[in-house]
């Protein structure tokens, strides 16, 4: 079995000149040093580097207890959140999950996102949904008054309190916010829910090693435990100030391909349960480097499904594009493409085959083609998907990402542009003190 | 109402130099000359450009026959296809479909997708949902020998044939396919199965007005007639020869930008249901563009969700991105913002407000915020997610992506990109034929 995270950069530097390997190198080594003495930017937001190895018990006592209380009669958990406060969770449960689970016999209570969008049809939807099931809630927020949860939960409260009443309603809330401040941490003492806090020096897409991620993970039935160890195990790899260490070598190579005008980098992978872990790890690089006017533009792929959409783009289109790939390298399931009498499809040269056989070698065959089409490629691959190696892939690309934002120049911990958006959404919304601005804007509309 | 679409381009022009918006006028509508007249590149696949209009009520019919037949006793219908024979009837059933339905009474048979991918944890989680639910396939494909379908269209054939024996699984099994020719036409004649032809000038791609879209979707119960109603009507609109045609000025709108370095399009939704609309479009525009080493990189984002993770970098990162928003007059569903007493969450400056009010007030701010980012806007927006609306809505995208592909100066109806890693696979599977191309490939791997 290979190690916990195996990568290969070797098809990065026929797209290099060859005198500039090093210098990355030397420059991420010392962004790296800077991470872990805490002297780069954004210093105040460290404190997820050492959340997998400092976890403590407690934690996941405290959690198991909540797991337990709703095991009993809650049907369905309503998880609010948004951005990092949503996108971790939902990572680790969709590449855990059956994905036809809705068609076999539950198990548990089923876990659904709301509070990450402010779209009429799908909270309408939702509260129907809700008067079908014994529901409860975990509200994620640190300030408690971002708009999209904070109108969610408004709504899932009032849906409790109505139903079951007060005191039930407080069994069926969960808060995760601020220590001490804020309007959640306030509503929540007044209240009396149950609530985790969000350590102040961790941002919301460096958060899923929290009971911002854990809580609702574990409430899928997925072992916590074990993802923190995978963490940990990553978090002493990734520590080790050599080139050999493997985020030093991956932030090496996608900023060597970006001084190289490879402005998009897609995270490809060839399983179809990955798909929020790749949209997960497009905030995480997006959110961390899109500033100052620069910075990779991270997109996603999922193969072989988008081989037949955006695979033609990637052999021949605009030659602006690179790949990391993270293949798996053993499936959890089992099937083998069977024998026909008839071979009336042509198949017959793969019988007895397993199709992850077909699916590593269309992997292999991509890899080839596609560097032969100018696509330079990273490759990641782990052992197994389970919570073990997915922690340890997760704290590899925040590591990873870390060390990548201070050799590009920027502070990888904050998100100043977020706000522009909201800025003009409150305006436009006279949300009180915002009144003048709001005028200016309507003119412009 | 809004008519059948509203296009806005003007926050495109500040960002153009003031004397080329006329040049690209001027070669849209030589670009939709060459497509009415059957003159550009590729011009024996525009089969697509007149279906709407030409569409016989047989056909519904025949799609209705089935959809009766199956309705009796089918919990599970598997729809087996790639690419062109997926994306369109996905994105339409999303669309369309509760997002909280599996939580709610069944209604009809549900529809699963397969054959869009060959990873062994799908698959074989699919044959175990197959084993609880009465199953039936339709299958899709040209040839009948695609690898990820062929592979997936194998077992699924097997479940049902030893299931049911060979006279039900009969009835349990549509193929759409090639007129007369190819391995699924064959085995379909061989068998007996009923089957629908895909017209031999129409590609995957340009597909989901064909039996290709309209099966799986009315077997998803949606009204196929208002929706080929509404590509009719956009059939004619887009037809015009004028620079107020909204597929030409799209095109236009696109071209411009990307001849002043605008690289990447992302294609702006903000409604959940929209995703596979968006997966759609990128294969639309990537396999169509995507050629001669040009062409605009097609990415995604789902707001206000995606501006908690890509808004970052859309607002401050490289300055090579513009957008095209995608809105919806009004919703489907109706949820209103409750008063509370306290308003411990400070939200009662919002009560009684409908959630797309806040919605649509995100999407103007948005929009201002962006745009004076430097990042250009094109606006799209359609009165209501209907049958009618949609299949307008994907008219439009194919007829001004013909229109933009000529524009760009490329065959916007070829793909021959896709075949690369098609090759490469074969030789590694050591498919009859490629075993020598095998060897090569090996020793570089």
């Amino acid at each position: 079995m290979i190690p916990l995270l195996h990568i290969d950069t070797s098809a990065v530097l026929p797209f290099l000149k060859a005198s500039t390997f090093s210098q990355w190198e030397e420059k991420a080594l010392q962004a790296l040093q800077k991470l872990e003495q805490g002297t780069g930017k954004g210093s105040d937001f460290l404190g997820w580097m050492h959340l997998p190895s400092a976890v403590q018990p407690k934690l996941f006592q405290q959690i198991e207890d909540i797991r337990r209380d709703w095991e009993r009669d809650i049907e369905l958990v309503v998880v609010i959140g948004i951005g990092g406060s949503y996108l971790g969770s939902k990572a680790i449960i969709e590449a855990l999950s059956h994905p036809f689970g809705h068609l076999l016999p539950k198990k548990g209570p089923q876990i659904v996102f709301a509070g990450q969008n402010i779209e009429e049809d799908y909270i309408s939807s939702l509260m129907e949904a809700m008067e079908r099931a014994s529901t409860a809630c975990v509200v994620i927020s640190k300030s408690g008054t971002t708009t999209e949860p904070a109108i969610a939960f408004r709504l899932v409260k009032q849906h409790l309190y109505e139903r079951y009443g007060a005191e039930e309603a407080k069994r069926r809330i969960v808060a995760i916010t601020d220590p001490e401040k804020g309007a959640l941490r306030k509503m929540a003492t007044n209240q009396g829910y149950r609530t985790f806090s969000i350590p102040h020096d961790v941002g919301g897409r460096y958060s899923v090693f929290t009971p911002v991620g854990l809580l609702p993970i574990a409430l899928a039935g997925i072992r916590i435990e074990e993802l923190m160890q995978g963490a940990a195990a990553m978090e002493e790899i990734t520590a080790e100030e050599s080139p050999k260490n493997p985020a030093v070598q991956y932030a090496v190579a996608r900023n060597a391909l970006y001084a190289e005008e490879k402005k998009i980098e897609l995270l490809v992978t060839y399983h179809p349960g990955l798909f929020f872990l790749t949209e997960w790890w497009k905030q995480l690089f997006g959110e961390s480097e899109g500033k100052e006017h620069k910075g990779l533009f991270p997109a996603g792929v999922s193969f072989t499904t988008d081989l037949h959409s955006m695979g033609q783009y990637i052999q021949d289109g605009e030659r602006h594009v690179f790949e990391t790939v993270l293949t798996i390298e053993k499936p959890v399931g089992k099937a083998t493409i069977p024998h026909t009498e008839q071979d009336d499809d042509g198949l017959n040269y793969l019988a007895g085959k397993r199709i992850d056989y077909c699916n590593k070698m269309a992997a292999f065959g991509t890899r080839l083609a596609h560097i032969d089409g100018g696509v330079p490629n990273i490759s990641l691959q782990i052992p197994r998907l389970t919570p073990f190696y997915l922690g340890a892939l997760l704290y590899f690309f925040q590591k990873s990402c870390g060390i990548s934002g201070y050799v590009l120049g920027v502070n990888p911990f904050d998100q100043e542009g977020v706000e522009a958006y909201k800025k003009n959404m409150f305006a436009l919304l006279n949300k009180p003190g915002f009144e003048a601005q709001g005028d200016l804007l309507r003119k412009r509309l």
